[in-house]
């Protein structure tokens, strides 16, 4: 854990990292979101958030446990079905997960909105240009038209067409109040937090207790799978997960796995 | 814990977060890494690492536990029974706690010396200047005309008359290399980690698993309070003090606490 800094942070291109190194993903992690504070898409604070998500992360055993893939396929059928689905994007997603989150909304049909905490014209632009040199079309956010009811005005702002109107969002790394105003909003919720008590996933309707990283190529791979799948069979998967025990699966291993 | 976010980022000086918050001392130790990335103390990893020890202070309480008193209190008696003692210093211990370490050193009659991982002069040179504007008279490190052996050339710099023939050193937040290499040099090492199995911990003499902004505080204190303790009270505070019980300890509170 403390050996965070044992590879050099003057690796300039995630290529110089070898695939091999036993800390390979973590180095990633940081690699990409050091550079998405240097290009003004991710915060600082990102960083610390971060940090604390890969503790979280280390205390999991840095894999995708049983019941976290239970939930991505859940997640997977919930965008499948929704009528209108929406993929959030803070700084920390877009630094991290670009192009896997293009490849999630290309996957799914849903649209990608970019929603800041720390909210800056020069962020929002930095963010949704990122965005695009990694294959989005479409990036909603920009204009945030609409407000979400019970949430500071600056932290409340969406796309009217955009995640105001949608039925089922993605909210990746969220903070809890805005977790919360979503929910209160009536909508279906998939939240990806590493850490299970944390108040994001405990609102979820889907909570995600994985590494971003690992996560969304899962979904990912899970809505591709069910592309064909009617809507009988993926509201069975809805049905069929239980988030409570979710929730309960990641605690447990985090008490008791390998420290 | 995903609330990290939930005050402004834009707070300007420590003083407008509010005492009796909540989420004080996260808040403080979060505000103080940031200023001190902008001030060039630290370096954009020591953020990362931070969120990374913030979950880990979460899991035992965000308090000092009952065993990290007793490290304190042999830490104090280590470094008041040495011939010579030296406080290490990199770029979050320098952002987090510089008052705090300029009054142990004063307790303690150790020498401040500024030893860092990503080594460049203008860091150094931010440091040394932060330290003095926090009461710090002499600052060890700029020189660094001795070497660690079996670290690599740009790691290993340290000071001739300071860590390099220093008998104590206390080693706040270390990478687990430089911290075995120290151990492998014969020093008695105190180590300040909030992961009590990362390797820094596991090596030291003295491994305090605490937040450094409670643990260095109470050092002192702990240094006061024995100012007048002859050398075999001191001796008998160190031979009581049973490393592997605190490492445990810490363990145990980490994987049973409140989640």
């Amino acid at each position: 854990m403390s050996d965070y800094d044992t590879v050099s942070a003057e690796v300039e291109h995630e290529e110089e990292i070898p695939e091999d190194h036993p800390r390979y993903q973590d180095l990633i992690t940081r690699h990409r979101i050091e550079k998405g504070v240097e290009k003004g898409i991710t915060h600082l604070q990102g960083m610390h958030a971060e940090g604390r998500g890969s503790a979280f992360d280390y205390l999991l055993g840095e894999e995708t446990i049983p019941s976290a893939n239970d939930a991505e396929r859940a997640a997977a059928a919930q965008l499948l079905l929704a009528d209108h689905p929406v993929l959030s994007i803070n700084g920390n997603v877009a630094a991290l997960v670009p192009a896997e989150m293009v490849a999630l909304a290309d996957a799914t049909g849903a649209d990608l909105e970019v929603n800041l905490f720390n909210r800056t014209p020069e962020r929002l632009t930095a963010i949704a240009e990122h965005l695009r040199e990694h294959g989005a079309d479409d990036v909603k956010g920009l204009e945030a038209d609409a407000r979400i009811p019970n949430l500071d005005h600056k932290r409340s702002k969406v796309d009217a067409e955009g995640i105001y109107e949608a039925d089922v969002v993605l909210v990746p790394l969220e903070d809890g109040d805005r977790a919360e105003a979503l929910d209160e909003m009536g909508k279906t919720e998939i939240v990806i937090d590493l850490n299970p008590l944390s108040r994001s996933p405990q609102v979820a309707d889907v909570p995600i207790v994985d590494n971003i990283i690992r996560a969304v190529p899962a979904i990912t791979e899970h809505a591709r799978e069910l592309a064909d799948a009617d809507d009988d069979e993926l509201q069975a998967i809805i049905d069929d997960f239980d988030r409570e025990r979710a929730l309960e699966a990641a605690e447990e291993r985090i008490r008791s796995g390998d420290l």
